[in-house]
C-alpha cells in the first residue's frame, strides 16, 4: 500500500502558511528544498511581519528571491518594499495589469520559477483589474495536489469585494469560474484573507459551498444585492476589502 | 518521477487546522475519507468555534466521532461538552492522568482508532500532570510524514508554562524530548496555540530553533529563571497558559 503523504514537508517543497491576525492576512512560504540553493518565495507578505518571515527564512536555510503579491491590497501594507530593504537580492512580482510597480511584472500564462518548482500566473480579475492566482505547477515533478494562491478573488466561503477598485463581480464570477473551479477538485486553496480562523479549503468544497460563487451568475448577483441591502455582508459572509 | 504530495487532502487523510482568535487556539480536524463512513476526530474544539467546526464536519460528509482534549486547558474553556449537547454520539477523550471526566480515559501507548487511521497516545507531563501528544500512526498505510498534535507540551520555538498547575519545567524537558525529539525530523508538529502567526513546524526544525528546549537541561532551566526574573517571558517567548 502505498505511503499517504500528508503536508507541507513534501520531499521537494517546503511550505509554511503565515499569518497576519490584525488584517487576518495570509503570507505563504514556498521552497524548493531539493535545489541546492533551497530557493523560496513569498507570496503577500505584510508589512509589520517581515522581520518573522524572514527569520523563518534564514532558520530553514532557504535564499528568497521573490516576493510576490497577488494583487494591490488596499487593506494591508504589503511587506515586499520592506523586504527588499533587507534584502536587497530579492525581486518583487505584481501582475502587469495592477499599474503597480515591480522588478518584475508578470502577465496570465507566465510561469515563475524558484528551483526546479514554479507557479503558473493566472488573470481572476474582479477584486482589483490586475489580480492574479498563483498556481503550482502542472506535472509530476511538482506538487500534488497542485495549490492555488487566490489572493482576494477566493476566499473560503466567500471572495474580495467588487464594490470598489475597479471591481466587477461579474469579472469576478467569470474569473472564478474559468480559472479557479477548472482545476482540480482537489486542489488546495490558500486565500489572502481568512476572518472566521479556517486555513485552506478545495476547489471541490468551494464549488458545492461557496455561498457567492456557487450560484449560476444571476442569482449569484441577486444574493450580493441582498447582502449589501440588508447591510448584513460583513457580518454573514467573509468578504475582503 | 514520483510525485509529491503536499498537503491535507492525501488519498485517505483530511486534516484541517482551525483557529481561534481570541485565544489564540488551534483545533484540528481529521478524518479518514477513505473509509466508508468518513469518520473524524477533532483535537482541542474550542467553545465558542464549536458551530464552526460542526458546520464544517457536516459540509465534508464527515461522521464526527471523538472530541480529543491534549490536556484540560485553563487558557480557554474547551468545546467538548458543547460537542456532545450538539451530537450526542460523540465520545470525549482526555488522558487518564488528567483527572478529567470524558467517555474514553486514555493512557500512554493506546491507540485512537477513526476508521483505518489512528493516533498514538503519548504521555507528555510538565506543563499540567495530565499533558498528552497525540501523533499519528507509524505505518505505510498511516500518513507521512507524520504529525504530532502537541497541545501545550511543545509550541513553535516555546513550550507551555511550568509554573502552575503542577507544572514542572524538568518534566517538560523530559517529555518533550523523549516523546517528541525522538520522533522522525520530518513530523510535523501542530501546536494548540500560537501567539505569531505560526501554523506548524517539524521535529528538525524545532530541534535546531527552539530556545527552551534545545539547551541542555541545566542551561534551560537557567534560561527560564533569567526569563522570569526579568518579567519578559510573556513578551519574548511564546508561552500558553
Ligand atoms: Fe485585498
Ligand atoms: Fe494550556
Amino acid at each position: 500500500m502505498a505511503a499517504y503523504s500528508t503536508v507541507a514537508e513534501a520531499p521537494r517543497l517546503l511550505f509554511r502558511q503565515l499569518f497576519e491576525k490584525e488584517s487576518s492576512t495570509y503570507t505563504y512560504l514556498l521552497a524548493d528544498v531539493g535545489h541546492p540553493d533551497k530557493p523560496a518565495v513569498l507570496v503577500d507578505p505584510v508589512d509589520k511581519t517581515v522581520d518573522r518571515d524572514l527569520t523563518l527564512v534564514k532558520e530553514l536555510g532557504l535564499k528568497l528571491i521573490y516576493a510576490l503579491n497577488t494583487h494591490v491590497h488596499a487593506d494591508h501594507v504589503t511587506g515586499t518594499g520592506r523586504i527588499k530593504g533587507k534584502m536587497p537580492g530579492v525581486k518583487s512580482v505584481i501582475c502587469k495589469s495592477s499599474i503597480a510597480k515591480a522588478d518584475l511584472l508578470v502577465e496570465h500564462g507566465d510561469n515563475i520559477y524558484f528551483g526546479n518548482l514554479f507557479l503558473e500566473v493566472r488573470a481572476t480579475p474582479g477584486h482589483t483589474v490586475g489580480c492574479v492566482t498563483y498556481v503550482t505547477g502542472d506535472g509530476s515533478d511538482q506538487p500534488h495536489p497542485r495549490m492555488a494562491f487566490t489572493g482576494d478573488a477566493l476566499l473560503i466561503r466567500g471572495c474580495g469585494r467588487t464594490d470598489f477598485q475597479g471591481g466587477s463581480s461579474h469579472q469576478l464570477y467569470q474569473s472564478v469560474h474559468s480559472q479557479i473551479f477548472s482545476l482540480p477538485k482537489d486542489t488546495l486553496l490558500y486565500p489572502a484573507h481568512d476572518y472566521k480562523g479556517f486555513t485552506v479549503t478545495t476547489v471541490g468544497e468551494e464549488i458545492l459551498h461557496n455561498p457567492r460563487l456557487t450560484k449560476d451568475e444571476v442569482s449569484s448577483e441577486i444574493f450580493l444585492f441582498y447582502f449589501l441591502f440588508f447591510g448584513y455582508w460583513r457580518k454573514c459572509c467573509s468578504f475582503a476589502l
